[in-house]
């Protein structure tokens, strides 16, 4: 962890010189953790399983013994927010409370509970020649991890990355800078105590945001970005990044109810996937309905989610079913709105339904409820999404759910990982040959 | 296939008006032409087996009907190649002959032959919750393949991304557009045979550069890109594609004898990896040998590579026992000779070897030679390369070789594909997850 050397060598060139001066000083240091980490990693990738559950443990210990000195690191973040009035929503975010440290001290042990997904070996065939062909699972290397105001974040990245044999370069938000290099040091005092190299996982502690910039174009240094947070810093991300990115944007999430619904299970999950929390990305933004069941299930779903407070914005046909609906505007299909806002249309046929979700949606997370087996082969098949449901709420899109145990982020690109990404979503296979002395002719 | 619209759209604005005009009818026709992939590979992603197995059966069939049509059309080629006193070596490449006719109909006929990886589910596990959590296998959507030379590599290419349920945007090199507008004629055919949609598979035939980069940039319509031809074409669309790129640009491949390496394996493999082939990318270009065993096998391995014309170039250790060796020089061991030359070093153990390669080579294909166990699972699990193989030459690093039927491309980067890329190289995985009306708590 080079945590300290960071604020030294950045606080001490910004009090020297200018701007410029700065900006050397700053791509040298980030160089210098680059270089670190490669390092860090080399050594990580062929550590036992024991050596990683070890840090992992002895990081909750540290957490524990530690909790006085988080909770008042937390307090000053606390105070310098509420003195910059930040947004509500965001000063929750960067609470650190005796049950959020119990939160990450358990996650700790899961994660240690997890099977290592490293040096894995699969699929070892032989071949006509005599040679055997398989593949190995291994670490992407050096992960870089960008996300805001949640101080949980750097603890739940590290312990995925060490687990999974990379090493990451943290970079949370400023205004969470004292809690995370509180949580920094009990990361460095786990790895210490299991022997692993410090590097690791490092935290850049400088405040500047051109450490983001630099990061996002160290492609020689990181092999991975991860960022977490609100729809602006993704975007920066996407837009800026010349290193891969794993990431989603969006969740414009569907939930489809066919003609061969049974109306119990259609009922709970529309109002589940839209109800159940509204700012999270895996929640129901538009409800799709079969033309054959609208006038039956549209009232009483209707009913149940106006009582709950949300406002409806439907289609015509829509509106002549629920006449206090609002129309429902080209841009309302295409909105993630967070909030309790619903948009509804009625579909004529399984096909229609898909059509809209590949064309509007954000290819997150989509479910048909069904009991027809060809109508939910067809939409499994046909929607293009990283999480495809068959009866289920579209709050179900989420790795502890999937049993990955934890996730670092959800991914709605199509190479490498989709969907929640979990430790295995933190390596890639390369193929080992086994033979014996075989030469090609 | 929109062969004979490209043609007439490229060539009418190049008749009317300036550069500019030019470049703007260029950009809407690649436009049109992703469109056009886009839509199909919507449609071929839920195509059965069968029906993509008869188009390749019908490609096949068009092609041995079409030979007198597709050699004659290759004469052109050639004649123009002749003319601009193209290098032999690339005139070699573009040459269609009876054989390799008979390779494409082949190759098609084994594509056929492969088990269809699209819609394949996997690890569909119950979960606590009760809802099961599996993953499926589907097309990455619309593949850029940008190519030099070889007429062939437009067969090859349709039939692994059709197979794949992938459309496919084919962009070869000029000299061979004759060739691969007869080729592409064969391809229509088959895709009408099947009734699959035409745009499956679109060649680029303009022969105005400027479309490859037009390509790189089109993240809207092309999922990935991938690159086969020389350096310098490799180099250019890794550094100017926003569009994620499959490709390797290097095969800087080592085998390392280890101190407890089966002589006679050593030296047939490590004479194999070298000579059986000088131009290939899985070609040996750096030897490393553990001091234990250098005096005893260098004498042997170097009269073999010398009698086969091989140029030696060594450490200062390995020409104490080699005196006509030349003194390798540090970029030696960075550089892929692609021609009968060889770099020699002898190293201490089997750690120096992994960070020579680690730091030297280029993640492509690296091989041990041993007999102990302990050696050999440090090597596989630490070389940090797309394929590790143990007592192999490093030239069965293929897709054939490793069973994959055929590739597209080889991989050296860490996300997606690694090794050689095959049919599930070309697809990837998303979630699925079924229910029986399960909602979150």
């Amino acid at each position: 962890m080079n945590d300290v050397s960071m604020i030294n060598s950045t606080s001490s060139s910004g009090a020297s010189g200018g701007a410029s001066e700065q900006a050397v000083a700053l791509d040298q240091t980030m160089r210098t953790m680059g270089k670190a980490a490669r390092a860090a990693a080399a050594e990580l990738a062929t550590q036992s399983t024991q050596a990683k559950n070890t840090a992992l443990q002895a990081m909750a210990d540290a957490l524990l013994e530690q909790r006085n000195e988080l909770l008042a690191a937390n307090a000053e973040d606390m105070a310098a927010a509420r003195e910059r009035a930040l947004e509500s929503a965001l000063v929750d975010r960067l609470e650190l409370t005796d049950s959020r440290i119990d939160g990450m001290v358990n996650g700790l042990l899961q994660v240690a509970q997890l099977s290592d997904p490293v040096g894995e070996i699969s699929d070892l065939k032989y071949q006509p020649s005599g040679i055997q062909v398989g593949k190995m699972r291994v670490p992407l290397g050096v992960i870089g991890m960008i996300y805001e105001s949640r101080p949980n974040v750097t603890m739940e990245a590290a312990s995925l990355c060490l687990k999974s044999g990379n090493a990451v370069i943290l970079r949370g938000g400023s205004e969470a800078i004292a809690s995370n290099r509180a949580i920094a040091r009990c990361i460095t005092s786990g790895l210490e105590a299991a022997g692993l190299p410090l590097a690791t996982v490092q935290l850049v502690s400088t405040i500047d945001r051109a450490a983001v910039g630099l990061m996002l174009g160290m492609s020689d240094y990181i092999d991975v970005i991860v960022p977490r947070g609100g729809k602006g810093l993704i975007e920066r991300v996407s837009t800026e990044a010349t290193v891969p990115v794993i990431k989603h944007l969006d969740g414009v999430c569907h939930v489809y109810i066919d003609s061969h619904a049974d109306c119990e299970k259609a009922i709970s999950i529309a109002v589940n996937a839209k109800t159940q929390r509204y700012g999270t990305c895996n929640t129901m933004e538009t409800l799709l309905v079969a033309s054959e069941l609208a006038a039956e299930l549209l009232p009483e779903i209707g009913a149940q989610l106006s009582a709950a407070g949300v406002e409806l914005r439907g289609c015509p046909a829509t509106q002549a079913i629920l006449p206090d609906c609002e129309l429902a505007v080209d841009a309302d299909w295409a909105t993630e709105y967070l909030a309790p806002i619903l948009s509804i249309r009625i579909v004529e046929s399984v096909d229609q339904a898909i059509e809209h979700i590949n064309c509007y949606g954000s290819r997150h997370t989509d479910s048909i409820v069904t009991e027809y087996l060809p109508n939910a082969q067809r939409f499994l098949r046909a929607v293009d999404s990283s999480s495809v449901m068959v009866n289920v709420s579209t709050r179900f899109a989420d790795g502890f759910e999937y049993g990955l145990g934890a996730e670092i982020g959800i991914s709605t690109d199509k190479l490498h990982a989709r969907g929640p990404v979990g430790l295995e979503g933190l390596t890639s296979q390369k193929y080992i040959v086994l033979g014996e002395g075989q030469v090609r002719k």
